[in-house]
């Protein structure tokens, strides 16, 4: 059954029903599958497959990275179909895309991504100011995640350059939350940097922290809770290679990655419930 | 017959020849399109096709921007595939993708772009800081145009920021400069905003200035002229309302396309003629 209702509702029904805000990510390499699975596009759309089959359960949200897709070219764009066409009803469909064009081609990509694979959010750049962004809002409910503080070794070269005193990376989030203070547009924040997520956080309580970072990258699970949810809109907290790693190397790998969410679940809702019982 | 010898090298001979730094850019919008052709995929690339045929001659460069292939799914993405493949020899081909992602991303990225496509160059974002860039740079020879100052009405939202006295657009510029000294990364700087254009020049006067907005977006051609070539790479002025536009609406409309084209070019060899006497 289609659940018709704002992604923004469901979201916050999901993430209530589950106690817990996990993003599941996919980002499959062909040099990094399980032995099973063939090297090349057919390997990657199985195992993307295989983890939402296993994982979106425990997921508030799943959310594809188009370019593990687009390396295939057509026939990766295709597996990309497919695969979201079969995510089971239930989580939210988040494009991890990073699009950003000038007014004109950003109503191409919006079609692309909002249009053609109906997703429910995505994640989009904030370089280009306002134009690359409304056509996606135009969509009406849809949410966009706008990178503001990235989770790569050199996100600071740009982000945390002064202006005025502040990191450009706090100026953006206070822009994008004074321009689209309806909850729809969330911030990508990561935990990589969990002094900037905890004072993003101060600054702007109000939208909606897409964490990445967490397991794999090293950040820290009970900052990115803490920190995650607005005052507008429930967060996520994004785990891709913190379950795919889980997966690779087993024969039962479906198996073993709705283990690793599971236990992931678990962990957020333990946490969650003791810093719930302390503030 | 392949001209293996790297991009830049090509580039800086094909401008020399042509005596214009023509770029040809390839948008197709379903609802814009000559009468004789269908509202969808299969009208886009005959159009794209058209215009390259008709126009690729006059061109140092053929821009194909991603978005408008893109809308339509794997089936967009099998035309750009087609398109990219039979444009002729001799012009460079740029895919504008701006694309930017963390690094094990962004590698797939340049894996789909630089490998698949065998783009002689494209478009990125700088948001992320070089994690995002240099997986293109991996390959040897291949061009990068980094987003400095945008063509589009919001640009400045962002880019005009103040970084210590100095527009985010211009400590971009600089950084990139500095970063990547040997003429491989060019910087995307509109023609909309003639003062920036100018005093970007001035501000870095190595790298190649690839100009969008001349045209239909109101630029000044005679600027981006004398601004577009850095002393380390040529520059690149990119037409494409400004083509497409003249041949929409004609029956005849690829001859109309490459009499715009031709006329772009005459344009340009007696601007620079005149810009050569007088400097």
């Amino acid at each position: 059954m289609i659940d018709s209702r704002p992604p923004l509702e469901r979201l916050r029904d999901r993430v209530a029903t589950l106690g817990a805000p996990l993003c599941l990510g996919i980002d499959p390499r062909p040099d990094a599958l399980p032995e099973s699975l063939p090297a090349n596009v057919s390997g990657v759309e199985s195992f993307a497959r295989g983890l939402v089959e296993a994982a979106a359960g425990s997921a508030a949200a799943v959310k594809l990275n188009t370019a593990y897709f687009e390396a295939f070219g057509s026939a990766g764009w295709a597996a990309l179909e497919r695969v979201r066409a079969d995510v089971p009803p239930g989580p939210l469909i988040i494009l991890d895309a990073k699009r950003g064009d000038i007014g004109p081609s950003a109503e191409r990509y919006a079609e692309a991504l909002m249009g053609r694979l109906a997703a429910d959010g995505v994640t989009l750049q904030p370089y280009l100011g306002e134009d690359a962004i409304e056509p996606f809002l135009a969509f009406p409910g849809r949410l966009v995640y706008l990178l503001v503080r990235t989770s790569n070794p050199s996100a600071g070269q740009l982000q945390d350059l002064l202006v005025e005193g502040r990191p450009l990376a706090t100026v953006v989030a206070r822009w994008a939350d004074e321009r689209w203070p309806d909850g729809r547009v969330g911030l990508v924040v990561g935990a990589t940097a969990p002094g900037e997520l905890r004072r993003l956080r101060e600054e702007v309580p109000g939208p909606a922290f897409l964490v990445p970072g967490v397991g794999a990258q090293g950040g820290e699970l009970a900052t990115a809770l803490v920190c995650c949810h607005g005052t507008r809109a429930p967060g996520l907290i994004n785990l891709s290679r913190a379950i795919a790693e889980r997966a690779i190397g087993r024969p039962d790998w479906q198996r073993a990655a709705g283990k690793a969410a599971l236990g992931w679940l678990d962990d957020m809702r333990g946490a969650g419930a003791t810093l719930g019982a302390t503030t």
